[in-house]
């Protein structure tokens, strides 16, 4: 029985080869060993090399809807404000974030680990792991800066770069990698039996109620709510947020399928497919609802709705993408794309200014799919969804509240009302959207 | 001899292990049971996710060639119309379509199997088939919404949403399937040696003649053909159908690509190399015929016949992008580029409004590219090509023109002339695309 | 002992069975054998595609970055500008480029085979490569296109559609091959150890330069430096910018990552994973330096510069994405970010027009890049870096200036004053970009 890798140009392979059937053990033994060296290997870290950058382009997916739906004055500020976000998510990570999410003691609360993640060297291999960490860390990456994302737009058009880039720093450095590590860092949720197979909840309620936190801290845009008096500010551009709720849609079927975390398997690779279609059916369906609902209720099909009416949709499904059948997928992304439909009206009346629409979309569809998992897992009991739920949203709202009253005392997070009403765009990033256009 | 299957991490692993080369036929199918847990599987697979997730990405890029074809007063009905499409093909090659396409006798005409697919349950594989059936369905079901999006193109700015949305139900439930089932689905142009690749006429021509018929019986948008004159109506925004047309030239290797429909051998992976290639020259020669054509027949190179001569010369290598060299590859991309060059004045002539040139890029460049095939596959005949052709041609306009008329007669496919002269927009889905800057 | 070859549905898979552990010299030879026609294949080829496809992307990147980084009234021909040369580079590096920049003699100067490159027949593969060559084919001709992309954003507003496409042909099919004979060739500066992972040299300054010389000999727009003050022309479209340059970080990690060149060991594809790391933390160091020293220095964070400092980052990394840890990876990328700050005001010093910023980005940052790299790589002599640098320098400033020099001479590159100031796009492609807005 021998364990040999040959060479072949630039590729290596390991073989088994086994001489003789009483050795079965040993074999067993030898082949695990060419599996760290083998094809299972590779393709998990396929999974999530392709994972990781359909999740990256989300960043620009958050960007292009945010860049549609807020007023051509604050278009400028809206784009540094999330290529800004993607870049500091990134590095925050790096320093502390993925210790802290993944260095926390089985069912404990809080890492001790704060240190930053070092790779490994050239030709380095983590046989133990079954998959290169480092491609492991670009997929857990991306996921932290979605949770900065969904806070940009809330809070859009009324917030100065400095305050919302320091707000990000704490957002994707420690508040999220805490609350990861809860759950897929095999904290107290994940010991208690919570399941969020992508972040309806980690990742998406989370943006959701620091997003929430923010609205509410720092207030309506000006003349949003006056004398009782509901305003509609309409977004500068459809077809741009139409762009990013298809970069969204796209960078889903990533977010979801590589949350497989693996692929080396034929039964993996089958529930990576099957997480792609009910990915896919959740916001179909989403959207239909969507398109149904508001042209029975307003007699017109708003394009606004329907685009957050997929997003609700994916959110919803991210919470269980895979054991739903196809139809169970509908039903539960058909649920999310009515959300929007209901909560956008009730936040206008609770005169919480929300500029994209994100709270109903990633927090209320959130929690909804969350909630919604038992349906379709019986493994998972309702009781630890609905204690997950709530954990999380008291966790991020004390601690995001506590960092936007500080930056508000400290610093201030508004601009001045002339520079609110002439735009951002000018006074923060010297640069108008369309200069020759306005 | 045992064929053993081992756990590292996530990962399972099926290693073969023989002991005695006397007994190489126990081995062999000990092989194959191997395989079907195997690396083939997951490799077929991950073709058509990375395919599926690449065309799926072509619905972004015919709403953004759409929104900036049509004039600004149109946008927003364009991308509610684009993202609604793509949901209801979703949903109805779930609910029936696929069954339809795929359930078919062998040299029949319609399947009666008129059933949803249900997917296989969690950890469960496809081992018969040599792939995830799941992944199979999500790039089979991304196919049949591209067949939609280019009847949205043809009939824009002047078709309401809800018949709108009413024809591509039918289209993508019934229409579409029943042709793919004809070829694809093994029944009578399969029989007879009809050859298609990717969908030259099973997508891209079905497409177009549901796009023709709905011109014809809906007609054209009021001013465009006056006294004899003919109107030009320029697009908003030149940038955004630009964009769309790399979004689909980047998805088209996708469409194209992963209809080899295996890369688990050396061979197959070297198949969809030589259609990458293929694919990518026949758009590159599309673009230069056509801006050559333009710069010498107006004196300028027109941009808008620069991009859909890409489409064009995508859209006739789609037959066979296999089989030609690369200079034929370019031969026939090319000539598809000439096509919208000389049929979009033809089709002016015949008062036959086709506001995004969907019938010369898809029909038309359809039909070249599938009585090509023969001039590089030799194992096709002219004949059966000609038959696929005319026999798809007839199917889909008279299925296509009883629905359009129906839906003409029994609630009326155009709005108001006001409507229509004020924009789609306001009247049908309430929100501007760009309420800043008309 | 044998080497057999399975069938199962249309996959195919080679298995190595080994009868006596006496034998594995034997075994050894069919291992190779079953590698050759095996799984290292498939994943070498897959990465070529699939990073292919990525960087073809970046065409797209390009084309968006310069709509919005030009007026208005020029936006049309920088869209016609971007799809033609894409199109004109696959041509041209299928007629003679790749035959050029991989047929030249071990540490030669120039290949003597300037023959086109024809593809495998249909099922057949490159089994003495290691991966297919039409993928290989694929991944470099994007490369190619990359260079042509650089120019294209300098010299933006005013060079005639015409002889740009004849600088491109040249470029493209000659120029640029040629320097890439040279390094990964294996030409003369890869015999004395000149080290350019993913081409901050080869691609970028190879572009930068091309750009440099066209920005010197056609001169600045008009009106842009008077009396010695520096007028300013603001883009028309900071989101489409923005979108350009998440569309070039997405394309990045198939630049880079595909680079390794191969996926089928453990040890590539953790590289591959490390790349991706390396050249994401490049870029997001780059847009928090730029955003930080706009801040610092104007008071106001620019967001030109941020998408600036981002690319910047990116060319930076590309020299070598690999032997980095993170740390030195966000240095190498932060400095990257701030040579735009630095340098764009310098070239306005020098009266020198760069439209979109190209030549701080792509140049400097590649230089920078590329002479960083014995820092973390001790196998790299700094004079070769230099002298690579200096090399491809000299050699693409004489070439590409004859080139321009020529153009100038004997057709002319700019149009007239009266064109320029009403923008190219009536004069050259007959279409405005937006004709309802201005």
């Amino acid at each position: 029985m021998s364990n040999m890798v040959f060479k072949l140009g630039g590729a290596t392979v390991a073989a088994l080869a086994l001489a003789e059937p009483a050795l079965a053990q040993e074999a067993e033994a030898a082949a695990a060993e060419a599996v760290s060296g083998g094809t299972g290997y590779i393709l998990n870290t396929l999974l999530f090399l392709i994972g990781g950058f359909l999740v990256m382009w989300m960043a620009a997916g958050f960007a292009m809807l945010e860049a549609g739906l807020v007023r051509s004055k604050n278009v400028s500020v809206q784009c540094i404000k999330n290529i800004g976000l993607y870049s500091i998510a990134g590095l925050m990570f790096w320093v502390v974030g993925y210790n802290i999410a993944y260095g926390v003691a089985e069912g404990g609360f809080v890492s001790t680990n704060w240190a930053p993640y070092w790779m490994q060297g050239v030709g380095e291999a983590d046989t133990d792991t079954g998959y290169s960490v480092a491609s492991d860390w670009f997929f857990q990456m991306v996921f932290c800066a979605t949770t900065a994302s969904i806070v940009s737009g809330t809070v859009a058009e009324r917030v100065r770069i400095v305050p919302f880039f320091i707000f990000v720093t704490v957002l994707t450095g420690v508040i999220y990698p805490i609350v990861v590590s809860w759950e897929w860092g095999a904290g107290w949720l994940d010991a208690m039996g919570f399941s969020d197979f992508a972040g309806s909840t980690l990742v998406h309620s989370t943006g959701g109620w620091a997003a929430l936190m923010g609205a509410l801290i720092i207030g309506p845009r000006l003349g949003r709510f006056v004398d009782g008096k509901v305003n509609v500010f309409p977004g500068s551009s459809i077809p741009l947020a139409t762009l990013g709720t298809f970069i969204l849609w796209l960078g889903w079927f990533g977010f979801n399928g590589a949350s497989q975390l693996a692929m080396g398997t034929i039964g993996d690779v089958s529930d990576v497919s099957k997480i792609f279609v009910n990915t896919n059916m959740a916001a179909a369906a989403g959207v239909v609802v969507a398109i149904i609902l508001t042209q029975i209720r307003y007699g017109k099909a708003d394009v606004t709705m329907a685009l957050n009416g997929a997003l609700a949709g994916l959110v919803a499904i991210t919470a269980e993408p895979l054991t739903p059948n196809v139809g169970m997928a509908i039903i539960i992304g058909g649920i999310g794309g009515a959300l929007p439909v209901i909560f956008v009206p009730i936040l206008d009346k609770m005169k919480i200014d929300d500029v994209v629409g994100a709270i109903p979309v990633h927090l209320v569809a959130g929690i909804w799919g969350t909630l919604a998992v038992p349906l379709t897992n019986g493994d998972v009991p309702f009781m630890a969804q609905l204690t997950g739920v709530v954990g999380v949203g008291v966790f991020t709202c004390v601690t995001s509240g506590i960092v936007w009253f500080a930056l508000k005392a400290i610093m201030g997070v508004r601009p001045t009302e002339e520079v609110e009403v002439n735009g951002l765009d000018m006074a923060e990033v010297g640069v108008e959207a369309y200069p020759e256009f306005n």
